[in-house]
């Protein structure tokens, strides 16, 4: 295991300071009432996630020589805005591989902070090699999005400025991918202020950490699967793995639907967009997954890079999973004032109706009969549960 | 006209210090590249907007006797939601009317910040109707939302802030619908530094203020109608009117879809989410409304209490408005290898295909003929172009 100084981390500090965006604590009412939430929004940091800490800081340390050769790095998402970044305010080339198969909007996110960009045919993997072939060919320095003690140090910032915004915190809850922000952050707080309790949140979908920590060793998935793609990682780092052992308290998972309404909540109770590698912190506070309650607590939200279409798809879920939109099937046998019947039941108990369509070609229906979907705006499942009783009760066959 | 003296603005920030969340000054990279953009980001005020300042200092500064009968307002917005807050923490009864077919959520919101809710059956106007009427019979004070001195005190304490954390600033711009704010932060501006200008935008579907500044007097619309719900306001002020008269250097418009477009890049770049009303100082920088060039600018955003149903529609409009979503229909020969020649086209000149469907049976298609619509995700206009070219040149037939 790597042996990090405090001290590196207070280099750090300084070598970022004025590089940065200062990102403030925000306290939220709403979050998880039995505790005292502030979210720390690095989705608001320069290239819209906290990876440019790292990044940056470990460009800086590398040798004149190192620099004037440039940086390779291999990534689809925040770490190659992150090294971009890093890159052109040092002053040095950058490459960036990308799977060929990438967003355009990322494609061009990574060019627009100025790195060039490779885009080599096939999956990650095959672009992970490229990057490793290009780096043995030209001399390029590698920079690993996770595994490297001065990338840590870079993203272990974060908790200093967490103690010094906020002396009396009880606990930090942050996400992991490959563990490399937990691991500056836990390794921070706890070498300063040991009391302070670290929780680190995973995807259920892709649980390399958690299930390494279990099982004390390093673990890799064969497959993840998870609307969290920043931190859909199949394996932890060798460092990053001994310091979560050493530093972090407990590591929990949060589902797909719980990430997707810690989205939804981020964005209407706090005006906010968080990819969901970004929102698993707030998932686990908002779901009760760690001991919190009566605690002073930040939540870290690393990063706000969701593609607007997914954000689109997260929002129509997130508000399913949370009771606020609901579409009713109803069976119902075909005849006039039927549909009447129904809206009324339905606007007396208080539901807004969004959309309304009859099926009458269906398998399943009576010949006479169709299907009603109904698309209702609701308050919560509780109310879901009132309307559909309401309406079984006055004889309508509601089919969920 | 009301005679509005800097002292009440700087009473009012006094009064409001400890109760807002400060927010910060933004640097935007992209927002407007000839120009230094700064955006103060009210959406992520307490309540979401702006709205709590002005309500706060009135309410602060009633009677106690007028405090003991409490307060009544009419919105289905922020207004409510700020006199609401603004009520609770001053320890007295709010009252808010809204028109019965007002969104759950905002209903909900209301009542969250502490606010009782009167639904009034009918339109905003019955609602309003309903506030005065029970305004005069039980001695509620009703709180304008734009058109009262003291309401327009606590709304140019944005302008103070703009002042004190960035002396040099050349330009605002600010949102109008009543004109409360604009009156509040022009007044503020114009009163300590004349020379900096002060900008106001509405949307060119509700632009009551723009008709009556050009028309020297105050002008009713009969019909709004924009995304820009907060901002969808048919007459000005009487004192607003006044103010935006004597203190506002230009007021500007701009439409639906240059709002849509502002609200995705604040979205995309800055990870914050605002409503239409909130956009509208964006959309006219973006655009290039305003004699900018080369200068310091603050963008006012006011709000960001936006539907999310909403919310994913102006997604779909802003995408498609800046060129990064295009659906083609193709009049295709059906025949075998035709859909497999228009997707190596599309291939080779970079769009990303997201969805396909035929259409066969259509009056406007050859018998044996049929419509292929084929969504891509492109970069932006000019790739659209290229790639219809692209189809047209090897004799596909390009309907759009």
């Amino acid at each position: 295991m790597t042996n990090l100084d405090i001290n590196e981390i207070y280099n750090a500090q300084k070598v970022l300071s004025g590089v940065l965006r200062k990102t403030p604590l925000v306290w939220s009412r709403r979050i998880n009432p039995d505790a005292n939430i502030y979210i720390k929004p690095e989705n608001m940091q320069y290239t819209g996630s906290f990876k440019l800490r790292g990044a940056y800081y470990k460009i800086s340390q590398l040798t004149d020589e190192e620099k004037s050769r440039g940086v390779i790095a291999c990534s689809a998402g925040n770490h190659a805005q992150g090294v971009a970044f890093g890159a052109s305010h040092n002053g040095i080339k950058a490459l960036i591989c990308l799977p060929a198969g990438a967003p355009i909007s990322k494609v061009e996110a990574t060019k627009g902070y100025g790195a060039e960009v490779c885009l080599v045919p096939g999956v990650y993997d095959d672009a992970y090699q490229k990057a490793l072939q290009l780096r043995d060919e030209k001399g390029y320095t590698f920079v690993h999005p996770f595994d490297d003690p001065k990338v840590i140090a870079g993203q272990g910032t974060i908790g200093l400025e967490i103690l010094e915004d906020m002396p009396d915190v009880e606990a930090v809850i942050v996400p992991i991918g490959g563990g490399g922000l937990i691991s500056g952050v836990a390794f921070a707080i706890k070498t300063l202020r040991p009391e302070i309790k670290v929780y680190g949140v995973q995807s259920s979908g892709a649980p390399s950490m958690a299930t390494s920590l279990q099982e004390g060793k390093i673990q890799h998935l064969s497959t993840v699967s998870t609307i969290a793609d920043g931190i859909a990682v199949k394996e932890p780092g060798i460092n990053t793995f001994e310091m979560c052992n050493k530093y972090v308290d407990e590591v929990v998972t949060v589902s797909d639907d719980e990430i997707a309404a810690a989205i939804l909540a981020l964005l209407e109770q706090h005006k906010i967009v968080a990819e969901g590698a970004g929102a698993v912190s707030i998932a686990a506070a908002m779901f009760n997954k760690l001991p919190i309650k009566g605690k002073r607590v930040v939540c870290l939200v690393s990063g706000g890079n969701i593609d607007v279409t997914t954000l689109s798809r997260v929002i129509t879920r997130g508000l399913s999973k949370s009771g606020r939109n609901y579409t009713f099937k109803i069976d119902l046998y075909d005849k006039p004032g039927q549909l009447s019947g129904v809206c009324n039941i339905i606007a007396d108990l208080g539901g807004n109706i969004l959309s309304v369509s009859h099926e009458r070609i269906n398998a399943s229906a009576e010949i006479n009969g169709c299907i009603l979907r109904i698309e209702l705006e609701t308050l919560n499942n509780e109310h879901i549960n009132t309307i559909r009783t309401g309406l079984t009760n006055s004889g309508y066959c509601v089919l969920n």
